[in-house]
């Protein structure tokens, strides 16, 4: 099992518009959906729809904390879900005739109780776990070396992590020796900074996380493809650039390389897979599904290429 | 006791963001709030907050119902809520630093015994009521004559009615002969049509209204004021004009000319009150607030002028 770890749930709320959406005016929403969401459980639906078994650890609260969890049910993923007195937020993506525009809520409070308890659950979990997924943000009141805490628990019970983070929460997870670091550019260069503007530039950042802790990274560059540097060489993968909704994409490249880290296949391949997969999910309207004749098609005519850098000095 | 009668009820929901709105792009949301609104119900809070009484009568559902049932116990608004099987609507305005953005839902749909149910209990509520204010838009499901239906029921246990709403809705309620109608220039244009530029121009398409079946007009016509056409004169009422969120302006108008109405007051001095009321509404943030002593400032400055126009023929 494949433990998904979610600490800022959302209700992904999608409106759409017959027309476009103009700052300053009144719009009548036409259709919307409702769906549970947060970077780890769009990971975990993914994994699940690709036969793999994955479960969800999450804070949850309120009424839409409930709908989370009726959804994760229907889904057919497990989930421990730990009842918190805040609200779950609401994630809003309002698409119109043109593109998709994005707000955020910041999440409820965590309290110290309600960390303590998650820890504690994690604990109990990641010993029947393969791997451990931790992705997302993180909600105001958990610690910001929350992924580091959660790796060294996951270590300690000898199971790898892959940690999909950004700025403060990335470069702390990086001090608990994740297995898999999986930023994109911008969140690299939050962290190590540029330039990055060749794939060698970017693996040479890529190492720097090594060093800083990481065994392997994915850097995602959108159109320009993946940069992985990992213990066993450095590579460029790139599919066939689509258009649609890159919300998702991320999630989609962290499913395809817990599958193939579960797998234990060769790295080349690991990326073709990523690529194609992150390729379908730019290419589906919702976030945390692909469709895989799509992920098939792409992922055959993915091209994966070597990147020349000086090996890891262990 | 001043029946509101809230047919589409919301739960609405402001998101506050620090910089400003750009379609296709991804934001955080600063801070939000959820408030129990729908025109009919900031009527009620206008009213109660003025020391009058009023009651709301509205079909709600799910937990955005639930967060309006408790939100009108709080602000001591007696209330017949129907529960419904559909989910209470919510509406979204997003505040960045210009401007004001609104997504408005449609509403659950509202099946015939639930509409029946509905009818029945207004009918037992209106013999109780002193007026009553049918305000705001009709959820789907509800048929289109909703406020004639309702309307008539009213004037059958001798109860005036005051009706602000648009298109259909309005053409229809017109034949049920309410009291006061109360649309904004845009509304009077879809319903009878244009020119609608002098205050006389507009003053005789409110005579149509009168000609079509209502006692009286107002026509709110924004930074120029309000044109009322009534039984006894035809009148311009002008405030000063105050910068901020029109939402709302309109519900602080409705109330103000409820309680004129209960009052019976002089036309000119409804009028005087409503266009201060409504400029007070611009200047409040909140839809369905005022300030109470700027709305005395700007009531006591209002201007009101005769229009000359031929006296109605009955």
């Amino acid at each position: 099992v494949i433990l998904c770890v979610c600490l800022n749930a959302a209700l992904d709320v999608t409106y759409h518009l017959d027309g476009e959406l103009r700052a300053g005016a009144s719009h009548r929403v036409a259709s919307q959906l409702q769906r549970a969401g947060g970077k780890a459980i769009n990971v975990a639906r993914l994994l699940v729809d690709a036969g793999s078994v994955a479960a969800v650890l999450a804070p949850v609260g309120g009424d839409t904390g409930t709908m989370i969890r009726t959804q994760l049910a229907a889904a057919g993923i497990e989930s421990q879900l730990i009842e918190v007195d805040g609200v779950t937020r609401r994630t809003l993506t309002v698409v119109d005739s043109r593109d998709a525009t994005v707000f955020n809520e910041a999440g409820p409070h965590i309290s110290e109780p309600e960390w303590a308890l998650l820890l504690s659950t994690f604990d109990e979990q990641v010993s029947g776990a393969d791997l451990v997924v931790l992705a997302g943000s993180l909600p105001p009141g958990i610690p910001a070396d929350a992924y580091r805490q959660l790796t060294e628990i996951a270590a300690a019970r000898g199971v790898p992590s892959i940690v999909d983070a950004e700025a403060q929460a990335l470069a702390l997870a990086l001090t608990g020796h994740p297995y898999l670091v999986k930023p994109n550019l911008a969140e690299l260069a939050t962290v190590i900074g540029g330039p990055l503007t060749s794939p060698a530039q970017i693996a040479a950042a890529g190492r720097e996380l090594q060093r800083r802790g990481a065994t392997n990274a994915v850097i995602s560059c959108g159109s320009a493809g993946l940069v992985a540097v990992s213990d066993s060489g450095c590579w460029l993968a790139r599919a066939q650039v689509m258009t649609g909704n890159p919300t998702g994409a991320g999630d989609a490249l962290t499913a395809a390389l817990a599958l193939g880290t579960l797998a234990d296949m060769p790295w080349p391949q690991r990326l073709r897979d990523g690529a194609g997969m992150s390729a379908a999910a730019v290419a589906d309207p919702v976030a945390g599904h692909v469709d895989p004749q799509l992920r098939a098609e792409l992922t055959a005519r993915a091209l994966v290429e070597v990147i020349d850098l000086p090996e890891r000095v262990a």
